[in-house]
């Protein structure tokens, strides 16, 4: 049995995964904001799972935490967490001195690509393209997770594609993630709605030529996402998660469509079929718990099978 | 001993190289047009080495082909290779068939990515950026050559930087390869000078404005392709070849200059140190016949320092 946290800006999701990566338990909290509230969140993460196995911390094979910002996977430590309210935590030592064992900490997407890619039992490569507040992506190469020379493996989001575009936050102008992600959507389309992005289609559909034009953006980007990933790496697969991903079929239908448009203008793209390589992730599976959990395990995918619901 | 070709569209290069990887033999051969003369110029090349070398061809340990075009390499088959004059060859087969051994057949950029690779002792993940008539990438990932799920890992050239750029002949409109390759020079550089690209650089420094234009762009997206190589496969190095690398340490010096402007005005992308990580193939070095010579060979480079010289 292992064990995964999910820390984000505001849940955490913990789950326990068998030996074949079924999810065998799965509890939900709120994330603490700054160093010490997420050091605790994550404490309590890991007991809450164990007291429900009714075992020790020590019974799990592994335990990982997927966490947004810059991770040194070596020393566990995490950098440049803004949403989480800490500039630096060292939670691996931290997590692992309470808990008197190991503890593995990981990117949160890098992570939940090594979750997704448990989901596909006969794939070798696949990215997994993160629409959250941000834009990024998580690359499995040849069966492992390939998290680059320095961790920056998958940082599409900031590739720019319209130079006259707006400023983004990384000091480049026009970068993918200005306009195909949630930032990117609250920037352009204020709004008192929960879910803004929601908001925006329901007036892009009721034919809001400014909302039709920012939708327009968002699908357009998201395909280009999809081909700078396929011309790169040359994945088999990309699979769409993140809070945009909770769109469903009518977000992957539309980047579909962008990207069989592009294919009738280039034979090129044609050949590479981009549209039949994306995919969404499963909605509501916990991909980056899942993959915390498996950091550093054996990929055993023969067993997988079971994991595709 | 190990043998290599690079056969390129008007010479072919063949190369003997020995268990440390360093070349002990090279031999040029101009390249015939059309399937058949394609196989001569591959068997005259195979044939020069093994006289010289003074051993029959069974005494290689392994023999491989570096060619244009889209490989199939288990079959050995090319497509699509239009500058050599055919559509579709069996090369693999037609040559091991003559030569009564197996030989191995590779893409010629996945080649040079593997033979650039080789001088790198201490490096596991290096792009080759290659720009020739076009512009593509070989990828050397935690180690070894990625070719992708479909062999198009590497084809950055195709992902477009300007909506409103010229007319790419794959179909697409503006991509990198329109504004950062050799045949981007000739279409907009019209001379009759045989290297294209002096006359521009040269025209640019003697304050032609539309001269300076063109150069500015390829310089701008040769830098483009390298932010693009980093943010998505974070690779340690940047290995630029091609004919037009020929033009050395001025173009290497110019690409750092508009990598280091970027960083500049993002601290993320300063954070990359993108500039530090681009290099120049060493002139003259025949990478895609030592690539082709080393396809399929274990990489030993504790005992590779003797390479880089």
């Amino acid at each position: 049995m292992r064990l995964g946290l999910d820390i984000g800006g505001t849940k955490t999701d913990a789950v326990a995964v068998d030996d074949t990566g079924s999810v065998i338990d799965r509890v939900r909290l709120v994330t603490g904001f700054g160093a010490d509230a997420v050091v605790r969140t994550a404490l309590e993460g890991v007991e809450t799972i164990a007291v429900r196995a009714g075992v020790g911390v020590s019974a799990f094979d592994s335990i990982g935490v997927g966490i947004p910002g810059q991770v040194d996977t070596a020393s566990g430590t995490v950098m440049h967490a803004v949403n989480l309210g800490f500039d630096e935590l060292d939670l691996g030592a931290r997590l692992g001195g309470m808990l008197g064992r190991g503890v593995k900490v990981e990117n949160d997407v890098k992570a939940a690509a090594l979750g997704a890619y448990h989901l596909l039992p006969s794939t070798r490569s696949m990215a997994y393209l993160n629409l959250g507040t941000g834009l990024a992506a998580g690359l499995v190469i040849d069966g492992a997770l390939w998290r680059g020379a320095r961790g920056a493996a998958g940082e599409i989001g900031h590739i720019p594609v319209d130079p006259h575009g707006a400023l983004c936050p990384c000091g480049q102008r026009g970068c993918l993630e200005t306009v195909a992600s949630g930032s990117a959507i609250a920037r352009q389309w204020p709004t008192d709605d929960p879910v803004p992005v929601l908001s925006l289609l329901a007036a892009a559909d009721a034919g809001d030529a400014v909302a039709g034009g920012i939708r327009s953006r968002l699908i357009d980007n998201v395909a280009a996402a999809v081909r700078v990933l396929v011309l790169t790496v040359d994945v088999e697969v990309v699979v769409i998660g993140g809070g945009l991903s909770a769109l469903g079929d009518p977000l992957l239908d539309e980047v579909r469509r962008v990207l069989a448009g592009w294919a009738l203008e280039s034979p090129f793209l044609a050949s590479l079929e981009l549209d039949r390589r994306v995919s969404l992730l499963p909605a509501g599976f916990p991909a980056a718990a899942v993959g915390a959990a498996l950091v550093g395990a054996p990929i055993e995918k023969e067993g997988a099978g079971s994991w595709q619901r």
